[in-house]
């Protein structure tokens, strides 16, 4: 059972292109690190100045890389924005997956989940900038990062329902619910303060899950 | 009991100042009705073409006032948003604290908040795009209404732990798990799509925190 809780979830959550265009996708190891650093730069330079105020220049230069090397990759400013919305939404599937794959229970795997989106919120603050912004620079990318989300959690409950250890009822309604817990958990105590202990965080939310708040 | 559940979330609801700034409340009850037109307006202008888009012009054609009119009230574009956002999160309050206040236990309080919230948000869907660009446009404005809804939650569940209706161990982080999973539900089946029954979604959630989602 332990290895196979997401595997489900694999198949549906990457219903767009890969990150870049695969038409553009670096066929060389130095190309790999190359787009890895320009998505990294784009990270910080959006996630600081905004969509507007960042620029290519100012990815180019937090990269250490020439323009010409950007744009083998992307064509504009909105393109390597909808590249960089993609590519957060998979660090952080990648980040909280294994956890998440090598939990014994279904609720330790929930734990396990928002134990290491705030861990990953707190090393990336910026996640939150940017997905909020693609709300207005890009509508689709903020729905597909939702919706895919939405469907690899909703995907692991049903498994853990139909391998008997959730409630019957599972449903879409939970997913989006969990989903929505953790964003705001992590905004809290990620973005806004760290003023608690994750693994504290973690254990509330698991309890709650497991036994709801009702006395 | 009934009737006291809210009583101490009022207090912490709006530590700042009202809507608009003292000095401008209207003074007749033909002044109180131009104000909302204004506030009703703005929410339209800055819902449909946001806040960069939005203008003051289209906000008094759409409301059917004078200019001058809205100068009695806010300076600019920013004050006029800003008390929009601070409207807004007093019309969410306004619409759901009686339905809280009226339910029999605290697990039917919550139900009833989101019901509402749900029932709110497909009647004002601009909400969403008006609290969110809040981050961008006005981001103390966007940390008020999160910090203060997250409160008043907070404040209600104490109150509920006290009177022995729920678990001794209730904290803040209940508290924004509650608001994250009503936010992102709201997002789903209010903004995106009105596929699923408010109640139906109420029902489900309400019996997650009844007892969890273990088998």
């Amino acid at each position: 059972m332990v290895g196979r809780r997401d595997a489900k979830a694999t198949a549906t959550a990457a219903p767009e292109a890969a990150v870049p265009p695969a038409s553009k996708e670096p066929r060389t190891e130095r190309g790999r690190r190359t787009l890895r650093a320009i998505l990294d730069a784009a990270a910080e330079e959006f996630g600081e100045k905004g969509f507007h105020d960042g620029s290519i220049a100012g990815i180019t230069r937090r990269a250490g890389v020439a323009l010409g090397s950007f744009y083998t990759y992307f064509d504009s400013k909105d393109e390597v924005f909808r590249a960089l919305v993609r590519d957060m939404s998979q660090q952080v599937k990648e980040h909280v997956g294994p956890a998440i794959r090598a939990a014994t229970s279904q609720i330790d795997a929930e734990r396990a989940g928002l134990l290491h989106f705030i861990r990953f919120a707190r090393a990336h603050k910026e996640i939150y900038r940017i997905i909020d912004e693609a709300e207005f620079v890009d509508p689709e990318s903020f729905r597909m990062h939702y919706a895919t989300t939405a469907d690899r959690i909703a995907a692991r409950l049903r498994e853990a329902a139909d391998r008997g250890e959730l409630r019957d009822d599972i449903s879409e309604v939970h997913a989006w619910a969990i989903m929505g817990m953790n964003v705001f958990l992590g905004l809290r105590y990620s973005v806004w303060a760290e003023d608690a202990d994750p693994e504290a965080i973690a254990d509330v939310v698991a309890s709650m899950l497991a036994r709801g708040i009702a006395r």
